[in-house]
């Protein structure tokens, strides 16, 4: 079953909000064994909603809509879905009451323009919203569907996994599987993984395909297979990943679609170790990226964020002479600071960056770009220097991802 | 004049990739004046890649295209769009050269399918790519302008604003400004302002446009003028920016389009302040929060990142006794956290988070989702408990958000 999304909102298409639900929206149709083939995001305009739906329409039978749903003047999807589906507003009495709960239990007033919530146009199915007070909007019309949610991230995904796909599965019943398999690869690039792959490639069966998702320094290889017998999905899954394994041996170092935190995580619980980070530059980043991770208490004891010497010195145990004879942003500094957090937090591994993420604070010997990365295991420490060229978020994020795939390195390297 | 995105990669339509190329891309074509009035994402293939062609078309002049452009066998859009703009591919010797000074600066071995990446269509302008390897390409036809571009985020940002934008000014001569004032709001909702400003959006000139944009305790108002004469757009945009303030008065919190953390950095610096966070789990997302801004060395000198009891207590200083009698996740435990790093940074201000993100580790008391919060300036300490709904990521980020409120709330409110 194919479906679209479409996201609405002036806000998205200024660049002042980034648009986080329709990534997450497609894992979860993905997971479904939906396929989503395209992404719309339109303004709050009646004329481009409508357009965008009849186009939609012409393509797929399902289409999932974000937006548009506040309770402020420009806020129009809601008469202008009502209008394309031939029926009339209405006030609806169960959903004003839901709200009133709403408002009541946050000890708020309800105004005019949140009783203005409860009008819904007479043609759809009202799914309750448990988390806001934009209703969702069930619409059918012969063989399509049309599902309209909040664009507030957390009241669309509760619709999703509260109603929608459950409701969803039932209208459409059975349909085909979609399996994934994701590896994760390092110490290659995209290209040069594409050569060692050629025969592999060459020697799929035609139901599955292979993907490479890049990000600097990792390669996600993605197998995905379609078809109706899921059984037999996994098996010839299973087979393509051991032919992988052959192929590429240990530069695989996960074999689960994670994120890099997520990866560094299964290792050191495979290894029964523990990490702390040091962070200047990459100002508590590393340390959320492991975090993100639920379990992660496991194997994370704790960071210390050092932005300013006087913390390197007396918490991380860093000297006044080292930091005065290299500056901050050197190899003996990011080697004193991991090894430092390593003994402060009482862990067996850490992680520590000292930088430069700019756009100010460059000198021609150290311009912007420019980490120390330092990773330790018990007595070995490693560090490297990173030239990272880009915005200070683009430097903060690369440094960290630069350095939790060194201490990766470091743990399938070594005994530790 | 109007211009559309299209996005094109597999990896966003199954969700496991974030497009931040559009909204970064938005952002910037806007502050030309150009108004983006779709983004499209569409799968690697050619049908869909020429049929979002053509209809984008159909509406605007100018379409920006993203990804698809990697060496491998599943990125196809270099041979579509040669074929879309009835052309033949050649190989291009200054593209050839160009990737392989990048490879030698990087020791890298040129293969084949990289040697690939130097084919081109013939009807198109090639743009040099200073960082990386897939070459820009500039189409015109008529009227109309395509620019396709590499979908890695640092290749397509370096090709904008290098070489992308300058062009399509050139090519299209003046065109009409668009000017945007945004202020941030607190202690709000998105509708009670919405009845708060009924008189003030009523009287808005007609080239003068207001958005709600609301993210969980702030509410972003935009205000957004389009014409000819920049210096009537702007002045007129004052006069609405001093109703404004003479509306909302302390409510407005920044005046400035920034994030939390910038928006707490610019208070900071106008109070002479300064800022450390002891974070348990919000895992150093506030400090990360707080160092995404650019010069946020001048106030923020460091955090306490405490996820085990024994960081808390050796290196925050928080009682064993405490600990033992409230838990971790107390109003007790979080208020000596903020008062300990703000001894330990040597800081006037702290923000301090213990709490619960999940999904496991709830109890019946403290539910998955709780969260004490902290903030103090000097002497003055305020704490609350927040009860957040959603996923480890979300409870992460409304934490986040809360706690530098607070302390943004705390700075306004007192005489720190």
């Amino acid at each position: 079953m194919k479906s679209e999304i479409i996201v609405i909102g002036d806000e998205l298409l200024i660049g002042q909000v980034l648009d986080t639900n329709s990534k997450w929206m497609a894992t979860e149709l993905n997971k479904q064994g939906w396929e989503v083939t395209r992404i719309t995001t339109i303004s709050d305009n009646a004329e481009d909603i409508t357009e965008a739906i009849s186009s939609a329409f012409l393509r797929v039978d399902v289409v999932l809509m974000t937006g548009g749903l506040g309770p402020t003047s420009d806020d129009v999807t809601k008469p202008v879905l009502c209008r394309y589906f031939g029926g009339k507003m209405i006030f609806d009495n169960s959903v004003y009451e839901q709200n009133l709960r709403y408002f009541s239990a946050r000890g708020l007033q309800m105004n005019e323009s949140t009783r203005r919530q409860a009008e819904v146009p007479d043609v759809c199915t009202v799914i309750p919203n448990p988390v806001g007070t934009a209703p969702i909007m069930w619409f059918e019309q012969g063989t399509k569907v049309l599902v309209a949610m909040p664009g507030v991230p957390n009241e669309m995904r509760v619709a999703m996994q509260g109603e929608v796909l459950q409701r969803l599965r039932t209208h459409y019943g059975d349909h085909d599987a979609i399996l994934h398999r994701t590896l994760m690869v390092f110490r290659n690039t995209e290209s040069g993984l594409s050569e060692r792959l050629t025969t592999f490639e060459a020697e799929l069966p035609s139901f599955i395909k292979l993907a490479y998702l890049p990000i600097p320094g990792v390669v996600r290889l993605r197998l995905t297979a379609r078809g109706n017998d899921e059984a037999l999905l996994s098996k010839n899954l299973d087979e393509m990943v051991e032919k992988l394994r052959n192929i590429l041996d240990d530069d695989i170092f996960c074999e689960e679609d994670t994120t890099l935190g997520g990866a560094l995580g299964k290792i050191l619980l495979e290894k029964g170790l523990s990490v702390a980070t040091a962070e200047s530059c990459t100002g508590g980043n590393i340390a959320h990226e492991i975090t993100l991770i639920s379990g992660s208490s496991a194997y994370f004891n704790g960071s210390v964020v050092a932005y300013s010497n006087d913390v390197k010195q007396r918490v991380l145990g860093v000297s006044e002479e080292m930091l005065a004879q290299n500056g901050a942003v050197s190899q003996p500094v990011v080697e004193a600071m991991a090894t430092g957090v390593m003994r402060l937090a009482n862990t067996t591994c850490a992680i520590a960056t000292s930088g430069i993420a700019g756009p100010n604070g460059g000198t021609p010997d150290k311009p912007v770009g420019t980490v120390w990365m330092a990773v330790c295991c018990g007595d070995k420490v490693v560090s490297e220097c990173g030239h990272f060229v880009g915005t200070r978020a683009f430097i903060i994020e690369r440094a960290t991802q630069r350095a939790i795939m060194m201490l990766v390195d470091l743990l399938l390297r070594c005994d530790c």
